[in-house]
């Protein structure tokens, strides 16, 4: 373990945070609010600075720096981010608890949005702008993360880079870091932009327009509404919003290729059709179910399309209180809670091109039982997906499903019942937020017990960084000298 | 497609039930029952007659057999003994609905234990003896497929017969399957014979200790008393018939060996030793959580034993009405539900041999992203896993996955809740019997439609016979002419 290494990035990472907490302190100030807050903040930054620069002060003479380092360093990343990122919350007595400032910060840099807040709208401007903040500087790193660091740990990565980057301008997009993310920075931020330009038009007050674009743009989910979206009974705003997130749910290699000018190449991507055809068949299954519920059909379609959106990209916003749905509807979004959005964007959950891959490997292997000489190679976006691709994405899915039932033993210890246990672990490993019955659209996770909001970050952050890297940094033989 | 085969070797089958009949009408002789009752059975005798005679009147002139064969006759002899042993329940008016007869009887031969009636005790003592034996004949039938038929489909089967089996008394075992099954039959029926002696011997009347034998031996849980074995009271018999349990939910392999005097090596069996710390482990964590509601300490270890053991092998006795306890309790034994017994028993669910390789080639994953330049193969009983094997374990698992959600969203369309849904059909795939909630070990499956039934009853069968065959079943590539 190259621990200088470690020391020095992370101390970097910290110094970063110290100058994004900048931008709060500068909502502080335009809202001329109490040097309380205001002190909240700076204390932080001090703190950040106090920490991170020692650790940055030299960097390491061994520059060697393998898979495990990386993890290490991106799985320490997100729980110390968070966890300095806490400190405002808690200086500031927004939120009183230190474990759950802890759990609202995680909550935002994976782009869960899950919160242990019963009352939002009484937050100062620049607690609020924090809050939704993390959303965008967690999007950030989720791309650099599925995007630039994944794919470079090696061949038989459990990752789905290969599998899922078409066409050869894959390896020009990867070759440097840092140019990819540039340009996936610039890509992200104009769509933000964009995002909150729209919201403007349609009258949303500007602080508002920018904080909910911030939530859609990392499909986080964080409102400053006590009802979400729902606050406003605009259907101009859902429709934007709702399109919005699908957006930010697609792989983010697609958006670069249109920009190099191979956008029909783009639109062939076979994780795109996917993602379309299983939003369709959503808001389909979902019409029928709850079709007698409305008089009205464009309204029923507003609800539905938005929810589906909500859902699939793990956002979390909500209009509707769909815990009032019927079970089948409930059954589909659970459904697309797992499912997830595409890899490559800011959304969590298994991903759609391991759920296809999923899909057609168990199809193929039915079609081999039934002729067992024919050769049946399993293909995805026109090519082949060779063993150790195949092998890493069943591993994921067994090692998913293992950390899904140790959080689910450790939370059934204080839920009220089997819906919310259930809902509030799938609800957080797939970084969506809300869950169903009391962690449901209009409830919140505020009643757990410390253990279970403790384990529920971790599932968070294991969720955000695809399960790998919290685990090999809970490994002991990761600390191990070598 | 050799159609001659699958109709020949179908109607040979459907003899054997006719001849299987016997025993019921025996039975109806001896309790002097009302002639509307044996002449039901005599009915259903001569319909299976006059199907099965003509279609194996003639041998087939094309003898060869492939998998696909292999496994649409094993999936269709599932349905049609099904079927047809539905028809005495019917003509008695026993069960007056056909689809109710059919889940019943499917529940009893997939040794699944789930039922729609809600009142057992006033049945006449035929039928109740039919109800039970087909746990037995199930049983016989599971036993052949999982250790007879199965390794013959080839070296990438998706089965586990290759890393369960340990030493090299399996090829022997194997060799031919006329004359292992009747070795096993041998040792099954032993075991239901001692099974039964104690339980006369504890006092329990003969018919009701034949029975409840019968459902402990095919780990099935249909019981002749609407309190299942809690109406006795008698901690006796909760003991022997834990015991019982367990002991069917071993792999018949290992019983094999010892009586080839190979008990050392049997013990050996890594399956085994996962098989019994799941089950210490799971009593441990639910007497804990159970604690405070019990003054004796005996008394709850015996009440969770029992559960425990009744869950884990996917018989479904109750004694204790388990959806009171709290809900780590429920969450241990969802998870025990889908785990299951050990492959090559009567026991359903995932099977402990798939989990454990579950579990150690997650780990081994997580160990191989810290040190990507080790080799780490994953052993399992001391032998290598190969590729088609984790190939097959891992494709299992998704397949499973993906029949799961199906099923999922056609009885949400008319479950009363998500708990019931989700274990209506963890229940029912994993050959379990009751779930939770409306299908809990104090309700049962009456109050579904029919679509929901049949869909339930493709459950019990496809989770019977390690989902593949069934899905071979419905694929139109199965009936295409070659």
């Amino acid at each position: 373990m190259n621990y200088g290494m470690i020391r020095y990035i992370l101390g970097r990472i910290l110094i970063v945070e110290a100058i994004l907490l900048g931008l709060p302190v500068f909502v502080g100030f335009l809202y001329r609010e109490s040097w309380t807050n205001i002190l909240s903040f700076l204390a932080t930054i001090a703190i950040l600075l106090v920490v991170g620069v020692p650790l940055s002060w030299k960097a390491p003479k061994k520059t060697a720096f393998y898979a495990r380092e990386g993890f290490s360093i991106v799985a320490l990343a997100w729980f110390l981010m968070s966890f300095f990122g806490a400190l405002p919350f808690f200086f500031s007595s927004a939120i009183p608890s230190l474990v759950d400032a802890f759990f609202e910060t995680a909550s935002g840099f994976t782009t869960t949005g899950a919160s242990i807040l019963t009352e939002i709208e009484s937050l100062p401007n620049s607690i609020l702008f924090w809050r939704s903040f993390t959303h965008l500087i967690g999007g950030m790193g989720v791309l650099i993360f599925a995007l630039a660091i994944l794919p470079q740990v090696g061949p038989d990565s459990v990752h789905l880079m290969k599998a899922e980057s078409p066409g050869p301008s894959f390896g020009k997009l990867m070759a440097k870091v840092s140019h990819s993310a540039r340009i996936l920075y610039i890509i992200y931020l104009s769509m933000t932009g964009i995002l909150t330009l729209l919201l403007i038009i349609g009258k949303m007050p500007v602080f508002d327009a920018v904080l909910h674009a911030f939530g859609a743009a990392g499909t986080g989910g964080f409102s400053l509404k006590n009802a979400s979206i729902g606050y406003y009974e605009n259907a101009y705003f859902e429709v934007v919003l709702g399109v919005g997130m699908i957006l930010f749910g697609v792989n983010f290699n697609l958006y670069y290729m249109t920009l190099m000018r191979q956008g029909k190449s783009a639109l062939k991507s076979e994780e795109l059709h996917w993602y379309l055809a299983f939003i369709v068949l959503s808001i389909g299954i979902i019409s029928i179910d709850v079709f007698h519920r409305y008089e009205n059909i464009p309204m029923m379609l507003k609800d539905v399309f938005f929810t589906v959106s909500s859902i699939i990209t793990t956002t979390g916003y909500a209009t509707k209180d769909f815990n009032q749905w019927p079970l089948t509807s409930h059954v589909i979004l659970l459904l697309l809670m797992f499912c997830g959005a595409m890899a490559g964007s800011t959304g969590g959950g298994i991903k759609v091109s391991r759920v296809a891959i999923y899909l057609k490997t168990s199809l193929q292997e039915i079609r081999h039982m039934i002729s067992p000489n024919r050769k049946l190679p399993v293909k995805f976006d026109r090519k082949m997906i060779d063993t150790p691709l195949l092998r890493g994405v069943s591993f994921y899915f067994m090692t998913y499903t293992l950390v899904f039932a140790v959080c689910m033993v450790i939370v059934s210890l204080d839920a009220p019942n089997f819906v919310t246990a259930f809902s509030a672990v799938a609800a957080t490993i797939n970084n969506i937020g809300p869950g169903l019955d009391m962690v449901g659209p209009t409830g919140n996770y505020s009643s757990f017990s410390d253990l279970s909001k403790l384990t529920l970050i971790i599932a968070m952050i294991a969720g955000r960084l695809e399960i790998f890297p919290v685990l090999v940094l809970l490994s002991s033989r990761t600390w191990r000298k070598t």
